[in-house]
């Protein structure tokens, strides 16, 4: 469950999926056209709103500004919780990397509001066994990380009396692996092929592994959760490269007599170089990681956020900033949550009034912030915690 | 792990893999071709000479007759077991269908022999998650077939304190699970292709099983058993179209710092209609089940077992039987423990002094006793007596 570790396509038309997001020409995403090419839909503002009613909170940040932009049957998910039925939340790591970036907390911070607003349960799956295929990890060392990344998300806030955490490794198995052979029944290699561009010189645990990734999305794969409660609902929140997954996933569920899960998308959290750039593991200045110091967190921004500003004062003053391609405004605009302060900087700064300084300021004291609170909040994460989070249990009281 | 279910090839070269079994043009299995086109061993009087030697037994008549006739690395087990070292069994089943026919009881009738004989742990795999890919068999209707049938093993003999029978279904999971993982990143695509044939129309669940039978071979797959012995050799008899299964395992093996599990392998056992027709489970007629009642096997051999005698007793008494294709003598050949009295036979019968309907009696009788001695041995066979051999559980004495 992680993205943009494919090569760039050049010219070639855009290609996204769980292991490759590249925008065509090595331009930006079109996501107007992904939303068509997937079929999925877009969230418009009466969908927020509608969201704002049933939860009688504020939407998330995330959804007030399109970051989760995109739904499958997210409207049939909130007919039925307005009759009262519950569904539950699946979402996913894939452990490939000591720390995690900002980009990697999205979707965790995301589905905690969710989690909150809802009152539902949720369910975390590690997919230490993709990452020890695809990232050729030792089975150890997949699930060290799983193990280190769950503090992590731990970190975000999760409630454990209605969040189930676990390793593939250690869960496959039972109804689970039951529910995998019955969508591998389903799927046939040249319809994965299809779907995720597998080659014949892919090993076969790569083939193997999309119904590992589909069945949490069945009530059904968690008996000690969900047990008798084949008909709950399931919605997903997670970026839009997973989608691949779920359409497989949703393909198959009617034809194993199960719900098809419903999906909330986002869109892809920028590099530091701009949006046309990849966040990359080999080079830590395309990111910034929760476990960056203060100091590294000043440097980065300073030296490496792509600014949309004019080269020099004066021209800034008269053309002002880029906004669509500013980093410092766009990481401003997922991580500052007051609403009024960001349309603020968007006029000042896109009039060009306000100066990258200033903003790279603002975004630095911001993320500094955000990067201090995460890093208490792992420190308190204990080894039994994560136990806790991970043990094979029921939630007797996850929809209340 | 069953045979004989493809289409026959007509003149098509031979083709022995776990879904097919036909031989050229019709013909019989060339069984010395099948062992250098896959690269084992033929089993020869020095080898089973070493085994009566070093178990003090006389070796089954399945060994002394040539069924068990191709091996893998067995003087290597040998060697180990000389100086000490014990080995572990490993067999299966796929269980598709209610009755077990004689074919089917062949590798258990043996693994009981070389249990008991060395005196070694046996696991036994229930493939479910198999049938219900291949056979289209709901996954509770696999694991029934699969319970029924290991009351037909259990009724071979089996020690329970030395033997662990699981479903896949049921034991998929933690070790086993990532040994899953672990082979299936050493093997491609293309490669499953070459070994078992399969085509981009067949489902992914069918290309990740490989893996599951592989995986019995290594000791770790079973902690509670083995835990710590990774060592541990693992030999495998079973019938040579299974060999594909653990070529690939044996490939794989020393990838992943495994020993390579040794094989003793077994001929087909033939059809009624001869060695060129099939068994087929459609046809009641070309099998005796477990289940036939001693009238309808009685019916069977006289009616449908191909007779190598003459058409007429005149030419009978000149030419005698031809006992490379006569079906009551080659049953009788695996089924008759007396090798004084078979050997009376090949001479009285080749000669024409015995006749064809003498030699089906004296089968009927054979047969009619040990179905008989089968059915009285699994209506013993309790659902508590399943649990205590499916139960996840070390076996203390396992060596003794």
């Amino acid at each position: 469950m992680e993205k943009r570790e494919g090569e760039g396509e050049g010219e070639e038309e855009q290609v996204v999926n769980p292991w490759t997001v590249s925008a065509k020409g090595g331009g930006k995403i079109d996501y107007d056209k992904l939303i068509d090419q997937f079929g999925c839909q877009r969230i418009d503002q009466s969908l927020v709103d509608r969201i704002h009613r049933l939860t009688s909170r504020t939407p998330h940040v995330f959804l007030r500004r399109g970051v989760f932009f995109a739904h499958r049957d997210l409207s049939e998910i909130l007919d039925a919780y307005e009759r009262g039925e519950k569904f539950y939340l699946y979402t996913g790591r894939g452990p490939s990397s000591e720390a995690l970036h900002l980009g990697h907390l999205i979707p965790f911070m995301f589905t905690k509001y969710l989690q909150e607003a809802f009152k539902v349960p949720l369910v975390i799956q590690l997919t230490d066994d993709e990452k020890c295929m695809w990232k050729n990890l030792t089975v150890e060392e997949s699930q060290r990380l799983g193990r280190e990344n769950a503090k992590d998300i731990i970190a975000c806030g999760f409630d454990v009396t209605r969040t189930f955490i676990f390793s593939d490794f250690d869960y496959v198995g039972g109804a689970f692996y039951k529910n995998m052979v019955k969508v591998g029944k389903c799927v046939t290699y040249n319809k994965v092929v299809g779907i995720f561009g597998f080659t014949g010189e892919d090993n076969i645990g790569k083939v193997s592994f999309p119904p590992v990734q589909a069945v949490p999305s069945f009530p059904s794969s968690f008996p000690h959760l969900f047990g008798g409660q084949d008909n709950l609902r399931c919605l997903i929140p997670c970026a839009i490269d997973q989608d691949p997954y779920f359409r497989m996933t949703r393909d198959v569920a009617p034809r194993i007599g199960y719900q098809k899960p419903a999906l909330i998308e986002s869109s892809f959290f920028p590099a530091m170089q701009g949006e046309t750039g990849k966040m990359s593991a080999s080079d830590p200045n395309s990111a910034i990681y929760v476990t960056d110091s203060a100091k590294e967190i000043k440097n980065k921004i300073n030296r490496y956020a792509f600014s949309g500003g004019q080269d020099s004062i004066e021209k800034h003053r008269e053309l002002g900033a880029n906004l669509e391609v500013d980093i410092p405004f766009k990481y401003l605009s997922f991580f500052l949550d007051d609403d009024a302060k960001l349309e603020e900087i968007r006029k000042e700064y896109g009039a060009g009034c306000m100066l990258t300084g200033e903003v790279k300021q603002l975004l630095i004291q911001v993320l500094t912030e955000l990067v201090e609170r995460h890093r208490r909040a792992r420190a308190a994460v204990t080894d039994e915690m994560v136990d806790a989070f991970m043990a094979v249990r029921p939630l007797p009281n996850m929809f209340n």
